[in-house]
């Protein structure tokens, strides 16, 4: 099989990042198409791949999968060897309702605290509104890291599909220097350490992505 | 196993109805725990039983799934007769990616169009972004008819969690008397004759969950 990963700029685009880190943390091969952002044909070129308009889009033949957590699912259902969700029932239940807040939440957090990968870190105050956010986000972590993360540095132990889905989260909270607990701050540097959100990070920095990597569209 | 769902004030809870409506549609048991909405107590009451504060929630022992989305995963995978999904794999990506878009998506429509299941049908302008919103979702539903729809009146014949999650959205197309095609219409007249539509209804607009069948909490 031959799939390929439709994302945006690779600076900005916090949905692109959890499609790509999972693939790339679990070495599914794919090919990658990257869409610059803030142009004037930026709508018309998603559009070309994805029915939503919105990224990320992934492609498998004459399927299109356009949205992050499909894609997640799918990703499970086709690579059935691979720990995409954790494999306890409990564990995978608990692992997809945080993975599913993430996806449909934290709308403060999104909007004050934009995902940046090209940016230094430096303390940005926050709203009422993103604090609690933030301080859910600590507690569902601690409580699934307590539940569940036994065995491992991740929500659930190894890496999986809800880490995905809080990698971005990961870097807002570093890049604003948000103050967090240390069990926070481990998770986060267990996260940022991984050559998955390295390999992400620096495309981001070199914008390789726009020049040779890969294709132009 | 005994099930519990935890729901919101029937009348306005979108989310609750989409685990609602395909419990009932698929003959699932459960016992319900009804929340008002606006009260005093309303946040400390959700919490009793949702970490993040939201409805639903659905209670399997001593397992906590608080996404509408999580939750139907969930159902597909402790009733695996049940065809929560379709059966097809390049369907059941589809509806997944229908789904969630549902899930994290029309932010414009769900604040210009609330769910109302008590509010007598009345026309309501459109703003542009409402209106491409609802551009999306005709296409979105025709695209997965044509393609998986054939020998059922639903996205994808027979009725799935892609159904349950736009249920809340027929609702909104019909009380606001939405102008959209007649492919459209055939389709909200299909989910609102459900059974298990009538049934939320019926609870939304005589409020016999208030007073009787349900705890009251």
């Amino acid at each position: 099989m031959s799939l390929t990963l439709v994302v945006a700029n690779k600076g900005y685009s916090s949905w692109s990042f959890r499609a790509f880190i999972l693939m790339r943390h679990f070495a599914i091969p794919f090919d990658e198409i990257a869409i610059a952002l803030g142009e004037e044909q930026t709508r018309a070129n998603i559009l070309k791949y994805s029915p939503s308009a919105r990224c990320p889009a992934l492609i498998d033949g004459d399927l299109v999968i356009w949205d992050s957590l499909a894609i997640l699912e799918y990703l499970a259902e086709i690579y059935p060897d691979i720990p995409v969700w954790p494999r306890a029932r409990d564990a995978r239940a608990i692992a997809r309702a945080l993975a599913a807040e993430m996806h449909s939440g934290f709308q403060p957090l999104r909007v004050h605290l934009p995902m940046n990968m090209r940016r230094a870190v430096k303390r940005r105050e926050l709203t009422p509104e993103a604090a609690a956010d933030v301080a859910r986000i600590e507690a569902a972590w601690s409580d699934a890291r307590q539940r569940f993360g036994a065995g491992g540095d991740f929500l659930f132990g190894g890496f999986s599909a809800a880490d995905a889905m809080f990698a971005p989260v990961v870097n807002r909270l570093h890049i604003y220097d948000v103050p967090v607990g240390a069990a926070t701050r481990a998770y986060m540097d267990a996260v940022m350490a991984l050559p998955a959100y390295r390999n992400w990070q620096k495309d981001a920095v070199s914008e390789t992505w726009r020049v040779a990597k890969y294709e132009e569209v």
